[in-house]
């Protein structure tokens, strides 16, 4: 026994697969040290590869003391069931193990800068920058194995479809997607630069325009925006585009692949889905990601407060939300809401107190009049007990304010389980809204009207607002589609423009006339000449549906090399700066040659294209 | 009968699936119109959609009138038995037509660029910028839907063989790897860059470290090429890395992957395919990527012309190749032979006729001397009627070209066949080449040393060169593979290394010492540190290989959406200059501000480190 050098066959089995049924036979395994148990003359190894873990009993202690945790050992031995009293019921392999009678050490490890457990409590950014350590604990791991199985089951539900794969560039042209591309710069053509995509979005309309009807890729997608909590700057999409449908072929597909999806965490989705329109959304949940795992539906109280005394409350919205046994909440908890609420960009957040005994208190309460006293609780339905909160201010601010208090209640008061899901289609969004909303929310607008697309500049007016649209921008509503799990947007789409016409005074509205449109997508618009069918599609965000199915607190679990804040990469310390060498190659600092003049001796005139204007 | 409005389910059937089965429904179709045929008082349509085409016959004349080709369709009727006579055998929908009762424009169409047309004779050029267009043709959207049954086929194999699908970053670290990084400016990083990977290398050689064991992915890579034909910047490849592995292993998944692809054209490759060392493909075909469709091998006459007095054939190398029949060749094919050696850098190619009487022709024929025109025929294999050509001078240089005229005589004279498929695997490459070599091929070497490595920087040397790889690298060969087919290389990989000391010898060796291997690819080594597995892999060039299967000129035609010459992509016009505004917030052209100084009135010193060394 000892290192007698490595065996021919480098493993018989895989360690999770031993069980009783081995017992008697000659094994040859090969994994990673897991743990190790000196119980003196006789040693224990937990012996871990991909497929599990199996225990190695070591006889000889000079061969047991040579080993460490995590170093990579090949062992040949013979699988025995454990004695009486030793199995482990809580281990696939537990009524085995193997006597080992050669080890060979296939490579050493150095101490881990963090140990591989279940349980570990290690810093993020440690745990990046040694992600393959990272990945070796079993959550983890099963995270990654189940994102390839995601992949498996949609890409198994569209070919069974019809759906044909198909990978668009992504060394492309800049266009306007509502986010900042990454650029390349092209050494080959100094001064110029490819993007990488925000989105297949152009090319997988022009697909359809080629016939081929139904397309599908998960793509990569690349959007250069400031850091927020919990994006990438490189995500993934379940991208999806076909012709020939309408909004409920595409809802009906996306339902069916949800379906597929869940059903690998052992849950059934019933179907259909239900439906909401974004207006019922906003008003009832103050979100057009509503969380429907719970209820606590606002109530608008502008009219209510129409005729009402307190300054604060004679406000161009006035709601409320409920919190059901909040009227217990101490001082402290009742201030941090309302510094919460200022840090959104709130003045603050009023509330109300319903006492046990039906009195209303709080600092509001005093400036009620009797009227809203005596019909408050009723009106907003709360009961002895409960606290009410009140975003007042401006409708679209102050609404939003009141979902996010919704959301927060429904955590803070266990409204919300693991295991609850509650999926719901977000349907008739409008189809434009103030370039200014849109400026706050830090996209880029696209354009320069005074209206930017809420989808994207390709998405059509429902039929209903055809004529309509460009006359009355603010009413229109858009054949889009988003879908919300648990509060959620985990896939949006919409049914597209494929008409000329149409697409041009969409594009008007936005304030892109015909010369930025053709400088910006032109090829798309040039593509719809020639017999664009009506089509549709969707996007599903595959990183927050996997973080969904995982039960992963960040999209950053299900990525295998995710970055940090700021696009920084832990592992390889990107981005890096480049050797003055690489940069003169990529011709960052191209300066064109200033034009020749034509010289007077002639010869010049040949060179310019007929008719040029000078 | 007319535009009545478009009817609300798009479509009940699609185009090609229509039969004699269908013979008096009503049926709601859309489409493209394929062809226009008017007969008088009866017009003929022939609609086109993904699924195939079907006759529509139109009765209304002035409904016909207004019907241009490529407008889109939507027409409901009833499927009719085509008249006696009129079946149509070569379409799949030919015995049956369908009378519209109702036609709906569902868009138009503008005059088109080119004809779609199987036969179009067209530049690629202008089937590139409308590429929607192009695609619209059978032969074309064929080669795209099998790259997608490809895809799926492979899949669908390694997911049977427990492989997991994993998505490495692509904004990551420039690393040196063979070619030219492209390179994206970090906006949130001013002055640090992203490199787009030229393959997931490091990355799946990590996710061994991280213990996944089985890796794979249909990978996006991207080269910063000079531009060579058939090159794209951004290229796909099906990647794949395994822990616990030998060269056998890979070999054998190679070749289910291989023998699954060709069952999607209806052609069994039986197995194992033959292996042919780096040494004997050099020597018998002048080539490490043989096409084996054909004989011809080469004949080393160094030694046979070593007392020659021919000073043509006084150098370190001679070498013939046979072309049967090619001495009843024009003057002027020979001269073109000269043209083409010369084109490739060599001085000319000697050669000499054998004439149907046994006696030797040509201008070099009068050089030799009695014995070598007697010996010479018998020596290469030479029959009465063939050509024998003589590289000569270097043996590197002088053995590509023979290895190239081969090749070229094998097309010329009809040695090559569609439907003939020939597979070898290369294998015991040399481990390293000389940097000069490497330089010469358009590469960039990486390191600073005498020698390159062939394959990349982390291919094992077999184990019989472990000890001396370093005292004598340009004898050792390496654990890698390469699979050829018909003469191109569709795939490689290796063993690599997984230990840290062979890993710094070979770097060693490379002229990379432990600084410059830190900052390059630091990352890497960390990893190893702590328990890297036994590991190897390979590469499919997934465009290669789609080409093959397709039977297509280039791989370009198995692209979606290729970049035509030095990268410019026809269709978008990427890639494009950017605005003033987008290269400032690139921060492409950030200026670290100067160091401040420390002020004397204090306070600096608490600012440095303990300890630091001015």
């Amino acid at each position: 026994m000892g290192s007698t050098g490595r065996n021919a066959v480098l493993r018989t089995h895989e360690l999770g697969s031993l069980r009783a049924g081995h017992i008697g036979q000659s094994v040859t395994l090969a994994g990673w040290v897991a743990r190790r148990r000196d119980h003196g003359g006789v040693a224990f190894l937990d012996l871990r590869d991909a497929s599990g873990v199996a225990q190695v009993v070591v006889r000889e202690e000079q061969v047991f003391h040579g080993l460490r945790n995590e170093y990579v050992l090949q062992t040949k031995g013979t699988v025995e069931k454990r004695p009486e009293g030793n199995e482990n019921p809580a281990l696939a392999t537990g009524e085995v193990e193997v006597i080992a009678e050669d080890v060979v050490i296939l490579n050493t490890a150095d101490p881990l800068p963090f140990q591989i457990d279940e349980h570990v409590e290690v810093g993020e950014e440690a745990r990046l920058k040694h992600r393959y350590l990272d990945l070796r604990r079993p959550a983890p791991a099963r995270d990654i194995r189940l994102r390839s199985e995601a992949n498996r089951a949609a890409r198994k539900l569209l070919h069974a479809d019809g759906f044909v794969e198909i990978e668009p560039p992504t060394l492309t042209r800049s266009t306007p997607e509502g986010a900042r591309d990454f650029l390349v710069p092209a050494r080959l053509a100094p001064g110029s630069w490819y993007a990488l995509p925000q989105s297949p979005q152009l090319f997988k309309q022009l697909l359809q325009v080629g016939g081929f009807e139904k397309y599908y890729q998960i793509a990569r997608c690349y959007r250069d925006e400031d850091f927020r909590a919990d994006r990438q700057p490189e995500f993934t999409q379940l991208d999806i585009e076909a012709s020939f449908v309408d909004q409920d072929d595409i809802i009906g597909l996306g339902e069916r692949i949800v379906q597929a999806l869940w059903r690998l965490i052992g849950v059934e989705i019933p179907t259909p889905i239900r439906r909401m329109t974004y207006a019922e959304a906003m008003d009832k949940y103050g979100s057009d990601k509503p969380d429907l795992r719970f209820g606590l539906e606002l109530t608008e109280l502008t009219g209510f407060f129409k005729d009402t005394t307190f300054r604060v409350f004679q406000a161009p919205y006035v709601g409320a939300v409920v919190m059901p046994g909040g009227a217990s909440q101490a001082r402290r908890a009742l201030d941090a809401w309302q510094e919460w609420a200022k840090q959104r960009g709130a003045k603050g957040l009023a509330y109300v107190l319903v006492q046990e005994s039906g009195e209303l208190t709080g600092p509001v309460a005093k400036n009620l009049t009797d009227f809203e006293r005596g019909h408050l609780a009723e009106t907003v339905g709360a009961r002895p007990g409960d606290c009410i909160f009140f975003p007042a201010g401006e409708r679209a601010a102050s609404r939003a304010l009141l979902g996010a208090a919704r959301v927060k209640i429904g955590h803070r008061t266990g409204l919300t389980q693991d295991g609850d899901w509650a999926f719901v289609w977000i349907v008739d969004a409008p189809l434009f809204e103030p370039a200014a909303a849109a400026g706050q929310s830090g996209d880029v607008a696209v354009g320069s009207g005074a209206w930017t697309a809420v989808h994207h500049a390709f998405t059509s007016p429902k039929p209903e607002y055809m004529d309509t649209f460009d006359k009355d921008p603010g009413s229109a509503l858009s054949y889009a589609y988003d879908i919300v799990c648990n509060g959620n947007e985990i896939g949006g789409g919409s049914i597209r423009i494929h008409q000329r016409g149409i697409q041009e005074r969409v594009l008007a509205v936005m304030g892109i006339d015909g010369h930025q449109a053709r400088s910006k997508f032109g090829f798309l618009l040039e593509g719809f000449k020639y017999g664009a069918p009506p089509h549709g599609g969707i996007a599903f965000g595959w990183d927050r549906v996997l973080q969904l199915l995982t039960g992963s607190e960040s999209i950053r679990d299900v990525i295998a090399f995710p970055k940090s804040g700021g696009g920084h990469d832990p592992l390889t310390d990107a981005p890096a700066p480049i050797t003055p060498q690489q940069r003169r190659e990529a011709g960052v600092d191209f300066k064109p040659q200033p034009k020749e003049k034509p010289k007077a001796e002639g010869g010049a005139e040949a060179r310019e294209p007929a008719g040029a204007e000078s």
